[in-house]
């Protein structure tokens, strides 16, 4: 009652609509509301209101549940473009609501405990306040949902908001709070601000959670809720990619055993089987066909030669480069022998088991831009080359529909909201020392179209800026054509000392006095890795804001010490910020001077043309983001080179695959190293994604469990049903 | 208009209730339609009803989509017991708009075209008219949806509903239609008898989708739609299995690393961290601590010899049991070497995976009977034995809570429906020969709550009823405490034929002539082996009703011939089905005959008493069901028997792992063997799920991909998201 009477007297509220729980309609209490409302402010008549509303169907399940009392849609006639409902949504209805429950719990409780303390608003209420509509948004339970791509289409008017990445300096194991950040600036943007604000973040990895690492939802006050949804099996997305890509393994090693059991013959009639009396190629068979230069489509008009380059890929298992994958830490499976039972025939080979998210398959869900072009990308996926040297692809292995069918889900974005009620979209990617790293193209597109030109998108690009940043500018920005308007680089007092010399940091062990007690001549020292990220960045033509994100034992002085050493390297600003603590309260004066730097003229650009030479490209890399003096490429490396060329691949971006916890190749040289070579043992393509690897040094591509993984704290209530244990 | 008018004047109708799309209202036409319903049929004056109603918030969601003219509810007022608002909507709502689109494209076209042609009912509109509330149903997207467990417990006073089992005679290899019969069985009760029917069936593998066998959801007529969602990801509780079974595997081999390469103190030291100054157990190490009979809660009382107790599972390799698993068709993991690479330190071991569907964690999941019961199921699963002979369990290596988090929601049954509209919920276990392949005693009684006491459940047992019935009786009737009141026993002349003396049926090669031509005298050496089944159905003390499941190119003298001979052997009827070309329809007689069945009193009995010893049970099936002379222990079979009765497992029931393809464990048998000893090579616990399982003869436990598989032809058209080739 008293907020219609405020609005009432708010000059800049133009018009009202009341919408009231459907089961109060006709009470004497909705009648006083009614009558509350000042006949200029009266929109459309307010008794029809109701019908009207809900012939749409889904408002009495979205407004009943998050609004006992009844709420409010204000509708602003400023001079601005609009902006969807989203912006009053954000302003006027769910904050109050989600900080009463945060504020009640508000003391240092485990993440988990504080995820729970929320209250998620019902999914289909968040997707309706942030402009979908019903039909374009798939629920996943009660608190997450797919979107759909048609809502691209549908928005392809509206101009894009704001792109805003977030990345750090070289971090410790720790991580030093980039999703945290990014969670928590979203909160800043939107619930204080009261700008629209969407977050991007990768879905984690299953693996890590019952590991070492835990959950990756952001932490304390800035945090994906409910955590537990957001780090388990989310929707699905890992699992479906986990089948694609054994799909594809399978197919591979199944290939190779009949084509060396079988003839031509039989292999050409099992493959194109007689059915009702007559042979008929599949079109996925017709394009192989179209690949190998025969022009037929009738089965029985082959050559035996055309049939014998039909029938064979005749992969050289040397060459293969597909590998199984588990979302699972499981470090026995990095190297096994595989086809030892007799049904096999004695055909055995060494293969090894990935994490998942270091698929192709992964990295093919971030970089596709609509369903045709990831079916396009799939179908493109290299495996091996065979014996003549021709590149083997999913497709001549005819699985290539297959896959777009598994995937044909995991496609459409995330929708989950933050403990303050911002929607965030949990799309593809994490892993960016071994993979790109960065969420999906996609969530990203339709993000930046829902809110609107005066919005703002925050995506995250993982670890340090020589690693997600880099590729998040040249592959995903490449492929997306996005145009980023700020770069937000994460410190910490912790890292930057790690970086000036103090102790190692390591996980699961307290941390040595100096990363405890005031030491600004270590800080100092370490701030050197801190000004090359942010020159990194700026070699992209990207405006940066420093976030330094604080720690309760850091001292004013070393924070202060931070700012002005990031402000001298050439950063747009730096601030402090408590968002771990304090939510988006704590990350406002960030949201504040990420807004006016989004204001800058960007000139972004690449740091290379992909039309240069392999080895050119890697060279640019490592010499102007990691400082190296050159690179040198072992054998492996340089006979890729000259194959990939050879197989006309040569054009494409490259994914360095390197520590993520030095600028160089070797996790211990902290700050800045120099005078080093860069040694490129390998060199991997992931043609459907659309990018080259190199391989820098030895990395497990498979995490493996310590002696007392997470696990030993995981439980669930079966009372309550809730997870315990988690963090 | 018309039908109300109708309704005023049928006698049985003694009170109406009109729901009306919610944008209808106020508008003339609802008007004219209430002032057509008769007053003394208007049950609570139907202006009222919509606000009423639509206080539930659904309601508007749920009947605009699927009656677009609006829909009616009957009450009727008969003597029966209520059965909830189940019935009516089934009658006289659904199936209407779906006859209308299947009737459209009555001809012989693929599963997913005529899956595709029929427009499901909006799940949450389908759940509510099956009288589930929507806080009880989890959507995952629009055709699929989980229903609560909490369910059972409202509907706990409600009476249960029929309980019938469809199983089938000794299959070809092309699958004899049980699921076919049991959704066209469902379908003739509900749509065509106007009872209250619910199919409970089991999710299939999603291997053999892309391998040779193609989709499980039915076929023709008689389909669970939609048949793409069914047959790939369904709600992600298989890939939830996956996780948890290979955190498991994951979990075995880092432990036996980690014993293998650190001191007892340094052990304790990792696996009860200092932590604050202070070392805790978890309290999944209290309850290993108690279990070695150690009752100590503080580490620092520990003394040396219980810290090594308390440390050392101290696994013997070759003792474990436990394998990976893949829900994939990948022939190469069969038997595989792990653990070669360097950072594994040379502690290499065979190991092989299993389909996902033989998980141990599948078997648990079909078979518990809440979320605790769930949870102390997996906490006891024995994944190896010691050293000195103690078995090891999940909750000794600390996973077992990890594992109840992965599968809190797998645990919830899936609910789908058939293409008339009826509910169907799909939910655990296919692969009857390697496992126990019945679907989850969860959903079967929800489902018997759901349609109440003059409702019919029907579900299915994987294979022939040697396999999945004994199974389905002696295991899972035995865990649930369910009386089934009939069992359905399908039959075909193809595999009649077959045990008559025809020739080999293959996968994937047309049908010899004997198939395709009438032959009686071939059928009727045959019939041997439905006349066993009979007499083995018989043996549980529960009706016989024998569906002859015809095929086109079946004759009537053969059809009539296999209802003679199945009623001299015992059956309590014989019928006719076409449900895979006529839908329900086709299944009528089959559901008057399964109605009268159920009248029959049921004098259900075990086969066996679990406190036999395991040597008497499993000779037990192998006389009485198989037809064996006797059975023969192998060594290893023998050791297992000894280890187990040690262990205090021997009073576990019987999981038979052998053939489907014949009674005797030989697959070329046919008809009904006899003279022949039942080799029992070794025995497997499933001391989590509750059974034995003895492997007759040598199966593969992962299946392999021929040499065009199935996804040569499965593909997804991008401008309109559909699945093409799946069958």
């Amino acid at each position: 009652m008293r907020s219609v009477m405020e609005v009432n007297e708010d000059s800049k509220v133009h018009g009202l609509i009341v919408q009231l729980p459907l089961d109060s309609i006709n009470t004497i209490n909705t009648e006083r509301i009614i009558n509350t409302v000042a006949p200029e402010k009266d929109v459309d008549g307010l008794t029809s209101i109701n019908a009207g509303k809900l012939a749409r169907g889904d408002l009495g399940d979205c407004f009943i549940p998050c609004t006992p009392n009844g709420c409010m849609e204000l509708i602003k006639q400023t001079g601005e473009t609009n902006t969807s409902d989203f912006r009053q949504g954000r302003a006027y209805q769910f904050c109050p609501c989600h900080f009463n429950s945060l504020f009640v719990h508000f003391s240092s409780c485990s993440d988990v405990t504080i995820s729970r303390s929320c209250v998620p608003i019902p999914i289909e209420c968040l997707a309706e306040e942030i402009g979908l509509f019903s039909d374009e948004v798939e629920l996943y339970g009660r608190t997450k949902a797919k979107v759909q791509l048609k809502t691209i289409d549908r928005l392809q008017a509206q101009p894009d908001g704001k792109y805003v990445v977030v990345t750090g300096i070289t971090p410790t194991p720790l991580g030093e709070g980039k999703s945290t950040t990014t969670i928590g600036l979203v909160q800043a943007l939107g619930a204080h601000l009261k700008l629209n604000a969407f977050a991007c973040v990768r879905q984690p990895s299953q693996g890590p959670t019952f590991g070492i690492k835990g959950g990756a939802a952001g932490g304390g006050y800035s945090q994906v809720i409910p955590m537990e949804e957001f780090n388990l099996h989310l929707t699905g997305d890992i699992h479906a990619i986990t089948a694609a890509n054994n799909l594809v393994a399978a197919a591979i090693d199944a290939r190779m055993f009949h084509e060396a059991t079988q003839s031509d013959k039989a292999l050409f009639n099992r493959l194109v089987p007689l059915t009702g009396g007559q042979r008929k190629f599949s079109p996925v068979q017709i394009n192989r066909l179209e690949k190998l230069g025969i022009k037929k489509t009738d089965p029985s008009t082959l050559t035996e030669e055309e049939i014998t380059h039909f029938v064979r890929l005749d992969i050289d298992p040397e060459s293969i480069t597909w590998q199984r994958v588990l979302d699972t830490n499981d470090r026995f499976l990095r190297k096994i022998t595989i086809g030892q039972s007799p049904t096999e025939k004695g055909f055995t080979r060494t293969a090894q088991f990935d994490i998942t998210v270091a698929s192709e398959i992964m990295a093919v869900l971030a970089l596709t831009t609509s369903l045709a072009d990831m079916k396009e990308k799939l179908a493109k996926m290299v495996v091996a080359t065979s014996r003549s040297g021709q590149p083997v692809t999913t497709e001549d292995l005819g699985v290539c529909g297959a896959l777009t069918v598994l995937m044909r889900d995991a496609i459409k974005p995330n929708l989950m909201q933050t403990l303050e009620g911002n929607p965030v979209f949990v799309h593809a990617g994490p892993f960016a020392n071994i993979a790109h790293g960065n969420s999906s193209i996609l969530a990203d597109k339709i993000a930046l179209k829902l809110v609107g030109p005066q919005g703002f998108v925050v995506t995250e690009a993982g670890f340090g800026a020589d690693i997600g940043m880099e590729k998040f500018f040249n592959i995903k920005c490449r492929y997306s054509g996005l145009k980023p308007h700020v770069v937000v680089l994460v410190a910490t007092v912790r890292a930057l000392k790690m970086h000036g010399g103090g102790p190692t940091v390591t996980a699961g062990t307290p941390l040595p006095k100096e990363y405890i007690e005031e030491n600004l001549a270590l800080l100092e020292a370490g701030c050197s890795n801190m000004r090359k990220q942010v020159e990194n960045a700026q070699l992209f033509g990207v405006p940066v804001v420093v976030a330094v994100n604080a720690f309760k034992t850091d001292t004013k002085a070393e924070l202060d010490l931070i700012c002005k050493l990031a402000k001298a390297a050439g950063a747009f600003d730096a601030v402090h910020c408590s968002h771990w603590a304090d939510g988006g309260t704590g990350a406002v004066d960030l949201a504040r001077a990420v807004q006016k730097a989004a204001d800058l003229p960007s000139s972004f650009k690449f740091l290379y043309g992909i039309e240069l030479p392999i080895v050119d490209k890697i060279r640019i890399i490592a010499q102007k983001i990691y400082g190296a003096d050159d690179i040198e490429l072992l054998p492996e490396a340089q006979h890729k080179v000259d194959l990939y060329s050879k197989q006309g691949f040569a054009c494409l971006p490259i994914c360095m695959a390197k520590t993520h916890l030095s600028l160089s190749h070797d996790a211990e040289k902290k700050g800045v190293p120099t005078g080093f070579v860069l040694p490129i043992r390998d060199i991997r393509a992931s043609v459907g994604a659309g990018f080259l690897y190199p391989l820098v040094g030895t990395m497990p591509t498979i995490p493996g469990l310590p002696t007392r993984p997470c696990f030993y704290d995981i439980d669930l209530d079966t009372e309550s049903g809730e997870v315990l244990g988690l963090f």
